[in-house]
């Protein structure tokens, strides 16, 4: 078990859903900046691994049990924690949790650092991940199997200059507003999301358009962006 | 000239567009999260003003100077200031500073109360507006007059969940973004916007397409969301 960095987080108005909760990609795009504040701490910026190491870090898979999403002005405490690495793969923890220290959110993620040169993923330094003072490990966790869709709803989406960020690839969280969003506004204004997997095979480049394409069955829905470039599955509860 | 209400602010990842710029987009929505709080401060949150008298704050106009955008990280300071008021009018400043107190973006704003029923503008009542101490004019102000654009651009943009905001209509951030999206990948990493104008005339409702159409010349780009649903105009310079 790592250094745990913890912040205390005030839910905004533009991180709230039309129904009043924190949107998953809102959860999505805080976890990174939170993760981002505990390197910055222990002098492990983007920047420092950047120029010694031509790195970035990037988001892989994501698995998320949400027990109760934050609510609109809520003030939340949220926990980061590097679990364990090995050759490759870094395993991160974020815990969102009510000011009373209840668990709302939980979240495993596997992480790569990324050349910024070959756009491949590079070996993980022991000088770049020792602060965090997590455990290494060999083994390389299996992630999520995702169900293949069939007779999928397709819907093509606009990449806006505002979906890229300062990987100058899209930025992931906006993957799973591409997916939810053909499940329609009726549904999905009467459902929340209790279980995400989300996987990243490709990142995606500035250009014209994507594809979001989704199975819905039982509660669960099933994603997939572009051909493959990203896998979701979500389960939903109906409000 | 009313109570100045102040906060501190670092420009986190999701609020920095590819060029480590903090993006209009997001100065526009922190603004409105600064605003809420102020009414919060003084006991007149979106709360109160729903349950006594149904109604909603509303932008209606932004005018945006720009002598420099605040980057990624950076550690800035946001005031806002409810100028004066009217009959259906309420003028508010915001004045976004970096820590040593240069100003580096300059905001006026146009708001009215809409009621949440005819979902028209309401009058602007004394109890509403008395805490912030705001000067009560005649006037109502003059905005922006914009040009009528000839042979434009048009873009067809899906609207998505996530553009819709607690008031159950497209948040006033993503009108920006339909607008600059047409001008495209090459233009907007070379160039920053040094001052915008937009007017929403309607609100946009849950729905499938818009339209961003665009005129550029001589360094500003002309906007219009829809038929008329909204109207931008931005001075831009080449970095």
């Amino acid at each position: 078990m790592g250094n745990i960095y913890s912040t205390n987080y005030f839910v905004p108005f533009y991180h709230s859903d039309l129904k009043g909760d924190m949107a998953a990609s809102a959860i999505l795009n805080v976890a990174l900046q939170v993760s981002g504040e505990q390197s910055a701490h222990l002098g492990r910026s983007e920047e420092w691994v950047m120029e010694n190491y031509h790195y970035s870090w990037i988001v892989t898979e994501y698995e998320i049990d949400i027990k109760r999403l934050p609510k609109f002005l809520e003030e939340i405490v949220i926990e980061t924690e590097a679990i364990n690495y090995n050759k490759f793969f870094c395993y991160r923890d974020f815990r969102y949790k009510s000011k009373e220290g209840e668990l709302l959110v939980n979240i495993h993620s596997t992480w790569v650092l990324m050349d910024s040169v070959s756009r491949k993923a590079g070996r993980v330094e022991e000088e770049i991940v020792k602060p965090y003072e997590s455990e290494k490990i060999n083994k390389i966790k299996r992630g999520h199997v995702f169900s293949k869709l069939e007779n999928a709803k397709v819907k093509k989406y606009q990449i806006r200059y505002s979906d890229i960020d300062l990987n100058m690839h899209v930025n992931n969280s906006k993957y799973y507003e591409w997916a939810i969003n053909p499940l329609g506004f009726d549904f999905l204004t009467h459902h929340r999301p209790k279980k995400i997997y989300i996987k990243y095979n490709h990142e995606i480049l500035p250009g014209e358009q994507i594809s979001s394409s989704v199975m819905l069955r039982d509660k669960i829905s099933h994603h997939l962006i572009n051909d493959n470039d990203a896998q979701i599955e979500i389960e939903w509860e109906k409000i």
